[in-house]
């Protein structure tokens, strides 16, 4: 048994705690955390992105998704630790097992500031009602990490005008409205996607995701701040001043909530605001959970966002485009005998960054990019690290699903590009999965739609055959923030949490990607992002639809253009057409000849 | 100004009230009322089956919807009464109407037995708050309408198992099942259709809908049926007595609920249970809003009344197709000068009804038939009466949606019917109709898609083109109760309330009815019952699809065959050789000539 895990154990036996819980959140519900966060992973040596630990006396258990089944039961190995695979039958749930194992007397403790309100809130109403008693002030994972990596403090820089579209006193004021409307006198927030938006400042502190640490309370009369102050510039500083914005120390938030007036109002949205700081609003305070209105504003991005995400993914088509182009050359001098280095999964990754970061602007991965060569297709979320790591050979299909982020925005693209010679099967299964991808894409609908209304557009072609990918057809992007963002998405199965039936809105970014995969075979995913647009308007409504801001072509060597109906086809010429117009003015003479070709009419 | 109105308002000023609100609920919130709950219409002399009146003290307000603009406007010519026309962009709603010209320390009153608890609620809450009374214990119509007619208390009878495939013992131990796992000691049903579907019986109270006025309360010891009880025949109360359900009389549901014990736990439908009765409940009972769990059990058609329900369609089939027959006879007539009497949209209606009839187990019809000729077709909810009656010309379309109780099931079919040559654009819109319609006929989906994931489908073929029809694809049919229930139904916009994301599940019925509606040309419509049921299983999922309960052609010479596409096709001629050779032995051999040739490969 690891060490790690005994010595927690010893800490829960000195407080009488007799169930610890470890989620993957950091104190803001974070998709992915900061390397002081990764208390899961420091006890359990675990280290996919999504988990929990459940500690018991006598048995410890980690539940984990699809993505990471395999890579959780290699880590897992010889270390006492029981693998609960979520969501596969007969699987129980995190709860049932704190049901089953857990008597009346008994205590579940967890560190409150990890665990966003919501699921805590649910989560005592279960166990209380059972006699159990739940205990949230502790952090016992901190008290025996003798090396815990510090909190990140990177440097906060402000986003421009230029690139935001909006002043940070006008989306200010956005809100206050919003907060009028909903009779709040305070608002609080503490998803840092939405607080960076709002302010107009990106900084660096979550992977991947370029954000600040920090809280922000706010009511009509002020917008409080609370950061790591270090992290601040004089320039930055003079910033916020200006804008009217009050600075305060990262921790104060807990003592200011505490001392919200009594009789106010207060608003926030317990599935992000940590179980710890909405444990601390008086009683006195009448506080009410609803979706925060900075998510709605944030995901409607305005015309100058728009404008720029259509630059930034003109860059980022150059890149994939160059990378395209130079592995289907490395095939070719395979052919004539002359492949060079043999290049792995890991090593086309770093090929792929090396294009982007040629790229003006370019700031970093916009998440942990996805290539996976054959059989490592299937596997949803594969990432390859070293042990998994395989060599591209000439044959069959690489899935590179990456994305960057530029200041003019944020990308998400996937293709699945043919190696070598195919097979029948593979072409049949890449056409099908394009022609939902194009189903969607080139849909028209009425305003009033949610992304729900649309999901089986992507889906029926794989449907009619009795296939399917067990994930959403898309999700919503942010700019220059998380790549995942809400409440815009493309499901089709009604979801249990709100935004279930966000209707979809002009400027709203979404990613289309649907995708087939067959276990030990091989996977394909194709993946645009799809900015929603005005169509026409006539006496039945308003029509929106889609433009793709994604510029890459699709693989024609895997395209059987016998199977696209004549407006899919007309579509992918369409498409590949304003690619070859788009991207060509940035190539080299070699790639633009090859562009033209690999964008010819089908 | 009537003198009913007048009356009313003198009414109101005695009992110091200053506006009076006007539903068009009975006391169960039924779709249709029996004629003593007509009290808007006593009142206004509106007689469309939807609209809500508003009496004020200097002015009176009536609500409906698009279906009823036309009529609602010549039915209040003169009266004074203003018309607002619901969803119209820029009217005002009755909350806002009540919200402006009710001021502090002003009273609305309403009949609470006639308002449904949820939608009292909404309204107190917003009214109180700007200190508005809101009194529900009168009934101020009642009190001036002297001739008004008795409640129904037509004879009720026992649905056999044999019909209802499941005995009313198991249908109640289920729904204490659920009652267990809700922990809830008591359950209130007022829904009259839920309370028929549990005890199996039928009767007449509510036009086209063949139930039993009543309510029920039950727990896990006792069922309490609240009923005329001069309405049963002994044979009805010994069945009654054997399933271990206890009568009382209609009324005394009142002084039973506020009899309730103390400290237990009551399960209710706020939308579903009216406001009188859910103010008695005493406040030392926890009362608990939450959907009826007989509305999903009485959704999912057991196999039995799958079964029925086909053979009811069979008879349903052969009674539309000899009315087809019948029109296109006449209008062959007409063509060789021999048209015999002309006939009008109400002589269609009533000779339809006449080949019904002629169906063993017929019992009436389903709703009020729509038969709508020419520029009366693109009214959604046209239903002709003496003044709007218009003869039948052998040209453009007529729309007929119709249905029927049988014992075996309800039916609702809409075919629309070329009586005549029609324009290539006439053509193009039934084809594009037919398109959608067999779209989503045709769907495969995986279990866990709901009817907004699959709405889409019949939509897509008008969206591309600019077109909509502004109303649901359709909705869920109850058996042989009422013709629109929920929780399934196909639309693509979010709705506000419950039921939104109702799963389909193998047995439910839900019609397909996709249309388009030119104002002042013509509609069209076309309708089946959907049956969903188990496609195939593997390891992606259980997929699901749709069998179509209803047998009739539709109409080949409306239909572009070079629109549809080859799946198309092969849908329509599967369904067409299916429509032959089911109907075909129960036809005339000069009918079954006809329905050949109607039904051959397109």
């Amino acid at each position: 048994m690891r060490k790690e895990l005994l010595r927690l154990r010893e800490r829960m036996q000195a407080e009488r705690i007799d169930a610890w819980l470890i989620m993957t959140d950091d104190f803001h519900g974070s998709e992915y955390v900061g390397d002081y966060f990764k208390c899961r992973e420091y006890i359990s040596g675990f280290t996919g992105s999504a988990g929990t630990l459940l500690v018991l006396k006598d048995h410890v258990g980690l539940w984990t998704d699809g993505r990471y089944f395999l890579q959780a039961k290699e880590q897992l190995e010889g270390s006492g630790i029981t693998l609960y695979r979520s969501g596969q039958p007969g699987v129980p749930s995190l709860e049932n097992v704190l049901q089953e194992r857990l008597s009346a007397g008994e205590t579940l403790g967890f560190d409150g500031r990890c665990v966003m309100a919501g699921y805590a809130r649910r989560l005592r109403e279960q166990l209380e009602e059972k006699g159990i008693t739940v205990v949230s002030g502790f952090d016992l994972v901190g008290d025996v990490w003798e090396d815990r990596p510090p909190l990140s403090r990177e440097p906060v820089w402000i986003l421009p005008e230029e690139y935001a579209g909006m002043g940070a006193g006008e989306k200010i004021a956005e809100v206050r409205r919003v907060l009028k409307q909903k009779k709040a006198d305070w608002f609080l927030l503490a998803s840092l996607e939405d607080i960076c938006w709002l302010l107009n400042v990106r900084g660096n502190d979550v992977e991947c995701t370029p954000v600040v640490l920090s809280y922000l309370l706010m009511s009509q009369e002020e917008v409080r701040w609370y950061v790591q102050t270090e992290a601040l510039s004089p320039e930055v500083r003079d910033y916020l001043a200006q804008t009217g914005i009050c600075l305060r120390e990262y921790g104060e938030i807990y003592a200011d909530v505490e001392r919200l007036p009594a009789g106010s109002r207060l608003l926030y949205d317990e599935n992000h605001v940590n179980d710890a700081l909405i444990s601390r609003i008086p009683p006195e305070v009448e506080a009410e959970d609803g979706e925060n209105p900075t998510l709605l504003l944030k995901a409607i991005k305005n015309p100058v966002e728009v404008s720029n995400e259509r630059a930034a993914h003109i860059k980022d088509g150059v890149a994939v485009t160059r990378f395209l182009f130079w592995l289907k050359k490395q095939r070719k001098e395979e052919e004539t005998g002359k492949w060079q280095t043999p290049v792995t999964e890991l090593g086309a990754a770093a090929k792929l960054e090396t294009f982007r970061r040629e790229q003006d602007g370019y700031l970093g991965p916009s998440f942990y990019p996805i290539l996976a060569y054959g059989e490592h297709g299937a596997i949803v979320h594969y990432a390859a690290d070293e042990d998994s790591d395989i060599p591209l050979r000439p044959e069959g299909f690489l899935l590179a699903d990456t994305g960057g982020h530029y200041k003019e925005g944020t990308t998400d693209i996937t293709r699945t590009i043919a190696l070598g010679p195919l097979t029948r099967e593979q072409k049949e299964m890449y056409t099908l999965v394009l022609k939902g991808h194009i189903r969607l894409a080139d849909a028209v609908f009425l305003k009033g739609a949610a992304g729900m209304s649309l999901d089986v557009l992507a889906r029926t072609p794989l449907w009619e055959r009795g296939l399917d990918y067990n994930h959403g057809t898309g999700h919503g992007v942010g700019y220059l923030l998380s790549v995942h963002e809400g409440p815009n998405s493309f499901r089709y199965r009604p979801a249990a949490t709100r935004g279930n039936d966000c209707v979809l809105e002009e400027g709203m970014i979404t990613s289309d990607e649907p995708g087939i995969y067959l276990e030990g075979r091989f996977g394909i995913r194709l993946e645009n992002l799809l900015v929603c647009a005005r169509k026409r308007e006539n006496t039945f409504g308003v029509f929106l639809g889609f433009e793709p801001l994604t510029m890459v072509p699709f693989d024609r060597e895997a395209i059987l253009g016998e199977m696209l109906s004549e407006k899919e086809r007309n579509w992918l010429n369409t498409y590949h057409r304003k690619v070859f117009e788009t991207l060509s003015p940035y190539l080299e003479e070699e790639e633009r000849r090859w562009l033209r070709e690999e964008t010819a009419e089908i």
